[in-house]
């Protein structure tokens, strides 16, 4: 019988690890075999969640997001041997916005099952702490780097926004997000929601809503703080 | 200075605690004032968290969701007076699919300060564990109750999935969920993949990611199981 592949969430980047519920340490804690980003940030994750003395007999696969044709295939090796495996993101949920999801659509393809686990995810955090619509969202990762392509897709998102009620969720590089708040404040209609959600779950936690033309007159200084951008009706 | 509104999940439906994070718990159980669906169930959970002995001091507050004009801004009166108030979902996150939304506008209104918390999203579940694309995705609630209204919308929503590679995420009555299946195995494409997660975080969990073709040759009953239904490329 088949291992099945827990996916396992992380932190959003914080340290303090009671965000993550009993049951998905409990769970992570029992597993021998994991696909991971990051080798050091890993086994660092699974020693603070409460797992002891056995961090170097783990087993880790690397996703590495530049290999060509990564074998997704013969990492879940394991998991059709019988061992259970875990799929843990950097940062939040695995596989959302992640590398991740090619792991799973393996899984399934090889009749592994596939569990995810609860903990945070910061478009959820940033969806309902915003106030805007949560029954129709959509989200679309990063926007253009280029001004000119963002602010054009700024305004295609916005005009949807505003004709079908979807809020519009991305995100931007941490060290980009000023200049993607002067976009916004530039392109969108004075009445147009924004919806800011800065360094979720941490002391610096920052949620504010506001229209437009009210963001124009204080703009934050969102350099470097990570931070889910809501565009809404 | 005014108190805060935190946002708290609940399970998805199950007994089981462990899937919600300590620093929900600890969080939820030092408040005393609560907007909630129904009163009991909201007790039940606060209970099952920990609280002790105060349940009875408490005091909630109703949403009435078909109340006209609900006076979502007179309920966050303790709030103004600077004490902190958690809004409590009937299942999953607050303000996901869910009445609330209109309570954390009605916040952000009056300069009280929102903190969503993490807890179990059935949509991000559903998602990660799904294996489809999660960089590019959008959530419509529900679809039309009429079978050709909504095989309408299943056709709308699989053409924008197949041009654009965007996930399209939706939910069902759990007693609809058989006319659902067949209304999608009946419209959508052979190749189209479908994803199904059903009794996310309970015993009977169920997630299956395959083309609308094998799917057509085996469909399972999905009669009264919460489920989350996904179309993808």
């Amino acid at each position: 019988m088949n291992g099945k592949l827990f996916l396992i969430p992380n932190t959003l980047g914080g340290e303090d690890t009671s965000v993550i519920p009993q049951h998905t340490a409990e769970t992570a804690k029992a597993i021998k075999y994991f696909i991971v980003e990051n080798e050091r940030n890993a086994r660092r994750y699974l020693s603070a969640i409460g797992l002891k003395g056995r961090i170097r007999e783990l087993e880790l696969f690397l996703i590495d997001k530049h290999e060509r044709r990564p074998k997704y295939g013969a990492m879940l090796a394991p998991a059709l041997a019988g061992a259970d495996m875990g799929l843990i993101s950097e940062a939040g949920c695995p596989s959302i916005a992640d590398p991740g999801e090619e792991v799973v659509m393996a899984a399934h393809k090889q009749k592994i099952e596939v569990v995810p686990l609860v903990g945070p995810s910061s478009i959820m955090m940033a969806l309902m702490g915003s106030g805007l619509n949560a029954e129709q969202f959509a989200f679309s990762a990063y926007l253009p780097i280029d001004q000119r392509k963002r602010e054009d897709a700024i305004s295609r998102l916005e005009a949807w926004a505003l004709k079908t009620g979807q809020s519009q969720i991305f995100m931007e590089t941490p060290f980009r997000n000023n200049q993607m708040l002067d976009s916004l404040l530039r392109v969108c209609q004075n009445e147009t929601k924004l919806s800011l959600a800065c360094d979720l779950t941490m002391k610096t936690e920052y949620i504010r809503t506001k229209a437009i033309q009210t963001w124009r007159n204080n703009p934050p200084n969102l350099h470097k703080r990570p931070c889910i951008f809501i565009v809404g009706k």
